[in-house]
């Protein structure tokens, strides 16, 4: 599973920092390709990755503002033309149809696939396809956003191969059967119930991406023991005050945050482009100080999360 | 007047060329500035340049096409963000209206600026201020597309000191209105008029901004005699027939119209990203065969267009 930051920015492009967009793709899944928001030239910045939009399946939208949507019409345009045909599923807040549509149609854009809206009415598991569900809760943001948990389905266990041949079994298209169903029916014509011969079941990772927000109890729910956070951290400790005018967050409340909901990773991104290089480092050494394991985003930055990371 | 070429690609987005934009600026009439066409990713290409949003009074636009409008948004939300208060006026197709509102509405971006919206409605003069008027004509580009003439006003020409000095009149700022009225009434009583006291009117500049389109009769009649011709070369001459389909131009017909158009100097731009450096080189040496001062547009690049250039 790996996450490319395209834009790591807040409001404006700045040159260091495009607007915000996340890249979540899966290696492990046939190389499935997820957005979280799409900002104005999200398009380009993908030039400059491996992303490729063809593979692109689902855009997450965590809230309308401009920073965080106006590149979404050039993404659904550009999958169009390079050739896409399978449907593409936009999740968002209601005003996301409205906003899609008109700007397709003023521009006369035709896609050759078909477009699935799926509106937010209320929280809970909003998508779900055979490998993730995902979870949707409303932040604090003084226009309506939402965080994100990507709940990655558990995997049955290791096939205990030993044991299924001190059954006398010979090996064969049999020996997946225990791994597929429930119950097997041996040639002999004996019943078996399959649990015995399997490991520990492999628990799914689950990642919280949490859009803008001031510190709020739906982040911690969202991220309660998740393998990783990414959460916004605009502003720095000492605009504490600016951050909750604006409804953002410090880096220090996205680490407390982290702390309190036990998570095992942290990434900061969407940084006010008043940070410069010294300022960054501020920021993200605030943040450690509060909660060890953080890191902090750049554009075009590459992550790894790993199966079974914890 | 300076052009800067912010976007000189075609459709989508390349690691060379973004998408179209021109700026134009007048350092002649306090650095006030204008935008051609607005592509995604606009707002980002103007912070490595000179041009500065708060300047910009009109953006024109040609047609509606994501890859030359997608960019506004963003471009009128950074412009309030960076504290303009004066009208912005927005000039294209029936559309554009809309295309601005939704996209505004639906992201809650309140501007801290009055927004006029000119949809043309019928070809002529369109815009007009006190050293310019802007005349507008259909293309040929499948969807309703314009191109734009400049017309600068002319000038009254250089006071003929000597000649007033002559009738005994001692400096002062009577003779400045020697410049500005028709006739002046001297101290001792006389009433001249002033035409013979001045020398030939300035003749004010012409530029032609010619959108997406297939060669056609508008473009040879908003080009006629300018000092300028900015003009899209989709294709390279061995691509007419993929140009004629998709309603675009090669560098050779620019050219062509160029010649027939008697203008000064024709600049090409809008060029599909299939032509790397040997492509480019290839499309430029068509069109100088055609038409010699003939240039080609990069971005970022910046062209300077004095007065009285003929």
């Amino acid at each position: 599973m790996d996450f490319t930051f395209l834009g790591t920015g807040a409001g404006m492009p700045a040159k260091e920092r495009n607007v915000s967009s996340l890249a979540v793709s899966f290696p492990e899944y046939n190389g499935e390709l997820w957005l979280f928001d799409c900002g104005e030239g999200t398009q380009r910045q993908i030039l400059y990755t491996s992303v490729r939009l063809p593979k692109l399946s689902v855009v997450f939208i965590t809230h309308l503002h401009g920073d965080h949507i106006y590149g979404l019409p050039g993404v659904l345009g550009s999958r169009s033309f390079q050739g896409a045909d399978q449907e593409l599923c936009l999740v968002g807040p209601v005003g996301l149809k409205q906003f899609v549509e008109t700007t397709l149609n003023v521009s006369k854009t035709h896609l050759h696939y078909p477009v699935k809206i799926i509106e937010i009415e209320k929280p809970g598991i909003i998508y779900e396809n055979s490998h993730f569900k995902v979870e949707a809760r409303e932040l604090d943001h003084g226009i309506q956003c939402f965080g994100y948990r990507l709940i990655e389905k558990n995997q049955p266990g290791e096939l205990l191969i030993d044991k299924i041949r001190a059954l006398g079994i010979p090996e064969g298209p049999i020996y997946q059967q225990f791994k597929e169903a429930t119950e097997v029916k041996l040639p002999d014509g004996r019943i078996l119930p399959t649990a015995p011969f399997l490991g520990p079941e492999k628990k799914g990772r689950h990642i919280a991406v949490i859009g803008d927000t001031r510190p709020c109890a739906s982040v911690r729910t969202l991220a309660q023991d998740a393998d990783l956070m990414i959460h916004e951290a605009t502003f720095s400790h000492d605009e504490s005050r600016h951050a909750h005018d604006y409804h953002h967050s410090t880096s220090v409340q996205a680490a407390q945050q982290a702390l309190e909901a036990n998570v095992s990773a942290l990434i900061l991104t969407h940084l006010s482009s008043r940070y410069q290089k010294a300022g960054q480092k501020a920021l993200l050494d605030e943040a450690r100080a509060v909660f060890r394991p953080t890191l902090l985003a750049s554009d075009l930055w590459h992550y790894s999360l790993k199966r079974q990371s914890r």
